[in-house]
């Protein structure tokens, strides 16, 4: 007897974020100090340069700034030979002009003279007296110099919207002034496992009974996601009790992932618990996918609410597929590729899979001197260490009937 | 005429890489709380673990526990009969033992009862009254069952120190009942800005002037890491005010990083400076790598002092390669290897290089439907925009003369 449950329609993993695209929102804005907890943050608007960079023509060589005409044709037997006018100090104006036949002299970093249209590095000049060196070799027109907007330009757009932010970008902001910055608020995300038999690591445990190693992964996942994760415990099996805390958890966050058990009761009473929601709409409820098959996901007004399987490599999927992605969408990030960073491998074993559905298979990469091998770790998904041992995830199509043993496949790296 | 200072011995990215682990050694524990703030966390012993995991039998469907041979030949139109001796529910002690003839119903992830080696799936079962089935499918021994030590073995090896703990193994350790660790303290690294130009990027700035840039992409490389950075703000380039700034700096910190101008005068002070500690040992003076060749490599008791070149390109290049490199040296990292993660594609220009100087070149990276295309941004080390742009890098190696439009080449990946 199949309970009734089985026949959700079951959507593929494209169509499932295709749902979650078209129903989510950025979140609002926050502003931010100029400082690296801007690292991975969303940029909320288009950011333009407030400014001219850097502003000002700027010598990139120790050595002379010289109209370059004047050196033209110099060589070690017949050097060209110009009156010294002047210095440019570090930070300070130019104050001197260069005027045919004279140099000024200048440091890497400083501010050109007016006038003069090139620099030449000190080692090809010699001074001859006080106020007279030769340089010993030609200098173009531009050479040595960095213009006053060659880095950025005033209305410049820097980085668009949506832009995730790196290290140089965090530079850049230092270096246009911009001491303030609107990135999107993070999402918040809470995190409640369900289970009789699911226990709080610091518990003994008796038989029969397992620690909760869910909560712990996927809140390190949704941090890792760029969420604020919140932990909220252990509920059992019975309606009230997890109805309670998902309120609650909805209440808290932006996302409230529940993971329950596998077994068909326990997926009834979170099914239940959801459409009890005055205003949930059940958009996904079952996923051509393995492992991750019996995931559940609603919409309770702007908040999602997703129902997981309860075996840890399951969760770990689905998260990585769907929460990620969700996470993504909601911190307004431009780029939501799934994992964008892989490796080519061959595969070292035959792996089977079944059309119409999306396998996700962990893998040890092992590099040798020639090749990159991906070892598929074949072990049932209740067993974290499966994902433990793993340092990469394969896909296998949903079309396809599996992998033959010296494929070459993308690794996508953990 | 060469200045004196440009005559040191210039060594190869490999060798200084070499210096360094040679030199540096992993900095001591600290005890963290099982939480998601282990992540990216270097674990400081072998992880053995502690008890079998799940530590009994477990059913992953629902169904029944049976013995197997029961059920060997059972099919629709010929299933086997069983009584149904009891039930084991979740999160309970399994009390009733299965003997020939008998099932007990089991749910996904409750305890297999004594007596029983497989589950049959509640799909192909159906009860014809209150205390008898039938099965009308064979299961086969170890069906549906993870076995007491199938996820980990008491005494087993989990991961090995030096591990850097991903979210799976924050789960794993939760699910060992593992609510404290011993992971390798952060590195701290203080950051100074050198240059009587550089100004603090909430101010005005004058001709001639320019923002503090490094200060905020280096805490943001430092932070991303994995160590703790603290921004010490900016020198003017005298020695009193650097030795005194570098002093604290070294006192605050296992790695003070200053980030120069590039002029001659200003490396002069810098290495002055450095020379001034009494127990300096100059480990590495010029690289042979482009941007980033003045860099500056001291170490002063346990302690590390880089001196960076002041353009923003060249700090970013050089923090990669030896200062990220030497973070995760003292984190006790296993992998240090410098960005795991690269892409394949095709060069879109020629790029010239000369032999003896290992490259780093920023890429913006394409995709097209067909190809993946780098296309080299060939900019000034001084522009910011440069690395703002890119979102790869590529390296021409030490021996090479450039590469040539259409070669493949490995892109790393910011």
């Amino acid at each position: 007897m199949v309970s009734q449950n089985y026949f959700f329609k079951v959507k593929t993993p494209r169509e499932v974020q295709n749902i979650l695209k078209n129903t989510a929102e950025p979140l609002e804005s926050e502003s931010l100090e100029l400082s690296e907890k801007l690292l991975g943050r969303t940029l909320y608007d288009d950011l333009v340069s407030p400014v001219d960079l850097p502003g000002f023509d700027r010598a990139i060589m120790d050595g002379f700034a010289v109209q370059a005409r004047d050196t033209f044709g110099a060589s070690p037997s017949a050097p060209a030979y110009l009156q010294v006018a002047g210095e440019v100090k570090m930070g300070e104006k130019a104050s001197v002009q260069v005027i045919p036949g004279q140099a000024v002299k200048v440091s890497t970093g400083s501010m050109m003279p007016e006038g003069a249209n090139a620099v030449v590095m000190v080692e090809y000049t010699d001074y001859l007296d006080d106020k007279t060196i030769e340089v010993t070799r030609p200098a173009a027109p531009l050479d040595y110099i960095v213009g006053k907007t060659d880095d950025m330009e005033k209305g410049e757009l820097v980085l668009e919207k949506g832009h995730t932010l790196r290290a140089q970008d965090i530079g850049a902001l230092a270096g246009l002034g911009i001491t303030s910055l609107s990135v999107t608020r993070k999402p918040r995300v809470t995190i409640i496992s369900s289970g009789d038999e699911v226990v709080s690591p610091e518990k003994e445990i008796k038989y029969g009974q397992i620690r909760d190693i869910n909560s712990y992964s996927l809140s390190s996942l949704a941090k890792q996601a760029g969420a604020v994760s919140v932990r909220m415990g252990i509920v059992p099996d019975d309606f009230n009790s997890l109805k309670e805390r998902m309120a609650e958890g909805l209440e808290k966050s932006d996302i409230a992932l529940v993971s329950g058990g596998s077994s068909v009761g326990t997926r009834d009473v979170t099914l239940d618990v959801i459409k009890s929601f005055e205003d949930a709409e059940i958009l996904v409820h079952g996923i051509s996918i393995r492992p991750g098959k019996p995931t559940i996901i609603a919409r309770i007004g702007s908040k999602y609410l997703f129902g997981l399987p309860g075996n840890p490599v399951s969760v770990m999927i689905t998260f990585d597929m769907f929460v990620g992605y969700l996470i993504a969408l909601l911190s307004g990030r431009k780029e939501t590729a799934w994992k964008l960073q892989s490796v080519k491998a061959q595969v070292n074993k035959n792996v089977a899979s079944a059309p119409g559905r999306e396998d996700y298979i962990g893998v040890k990469i092992i590099k040798t001197k020639d090749s990159i091998m991906a070892e598929p770790l074949l072990g049932k998904s209740a067993l974290i260490s499966t994902m433990v041992k793993a340092n990469g995830l394969i896909r296998i199509p949903l079309e396809s009937e599996g992998i033959e043993q010296g494929s070459e496949v993308d690794v996508f790296v953990f």
